[in-house]
């Protein structure tokens, strides 16, 4: 009679799926989403997790303009998905679905046993999310902020912000320039837009007139 | 002929384990391993892929005494093993093995398009690991240094390093209040230091002789 056999043929493979589930479970330890989710209304969800994503680097009053000067001091935090990390490292620059989140944090000055310098609050300022789409958007890339929201607003490509980026982003339209860890990557992987290597040699070379 | 039959089963199974390991890696992606490892002369070998860890905080020319000035400014970015993250989210406090990365960049300020404030350099300039340890060390926690080599060196009980986590750390030894994710689960928790409390009830009153 082959039926039992098949049977428990099939409860051993099943146990064997189970456990599968079970110890990939055990490895990925629930790891944070990664997947842009957006809303009916052309939103997007705020990725909660996103402080367990790969850390870029930190900014401490940074403005691309010289005549902007804030009455304190602030944070920014830069965080990206870590598929797309893991992707970056390979090839020098993003993946489709890359999420970049700009956290903003006001500084803090004396407090506990600081005596000099600045930490960070811990209230939460200000968020934006960069977010590559190629499907969706029309330059590939999209800005969305949550001004106190958990639902991101699209900001329109007619932002400064597109331009800026576009004009002078080291890597596909994002500050890799800033980005520490990844700049030599795509230093060494030749993936540098030609904006920002002709504006590097630029302001390399001496200035005219000089001897 | 039961033979066979046991064999084709088997092979399901190990077909089936064959596609829990592949799934289970595709899922955990590879993570970065986060065990302290030791060398035969009481090192601590460098946790490689530190920067996918859990980020904690920056801090900025951050210093715990009024008479030390930099000649420069400087980043210090604070990084801890996932693992340990997700257990400090449930409990309010460390679990052994639990590795915090303090790293230190240098600051630079005209660059590219950044007109105000710092962006942090490329070099790395100092490394150390706060680690806990029950059983190894004699107050469960240790540092290590990393002075441009792969192997952490031990720095002894005695430095002072240890007094002063010991004496205004706000949770178990490592400086929370400065976190700004996990001060406000610790202050939930009800895992903040007696220390920490003590200090900063003082802090708040009004200095003896005020109206």
């Amino acid at each position: 009679m082959n039926a039992p056999r098949v049977t428990r043929t099939h409860a051993l493979v099943i146990a064997a799926a189970g456990l599968c589930l079970l110890s990939a479970a055990a490895l990925s330890e629930d790891p944070a989403p990664e997947t842009p989710a957006y809303t009916s209304d052309n939103g997007l969800k705020m990725p909660e997790r996103y402080r367990e994503w790969v850390y870029l680097s930190t900014g401490f009053d940074m403005a691309y303009r010289a005549d902007i000067r804030m009455g304190h001091h602030m944070f920014d935090n830069v965080f990206v998905n870590p598929a797309s990390y893991r992707e970056f490292q390979k090839t020098g620059t993003w993946p489709d679905k890359t999420m970049l989140v700009l956290e903003v944090r006001g500084a803090r000055d004396q407090g506990s046993i600081n005596k000099n310098g600045n930490y960070q609050d811990t209230q939460v300022m200000g968020l934006e999310v960069h977010l590559k789409d190629e499907k969706r958007f029309p330059g590939k890339w999209a800005f969305y902020v949550f001004p106190g929201r958990p639902v991101g607003r699209l900001l329109p490509q007619t932002e400064d912000c597109y331009s800026c980026h576009a004009a002078h982003a080291a890597v596909d339209t994002t500050f890799v320039q800033f980005y520490p860890t990844l700049l030599p990557i795509a230093t060494s992987k030749g993936t540098l837009s030609a904006q920002y290597r002709a504006e590097e040699a630029t302001a390399a070379a001496p200035p005219a007139g000089a001897h």
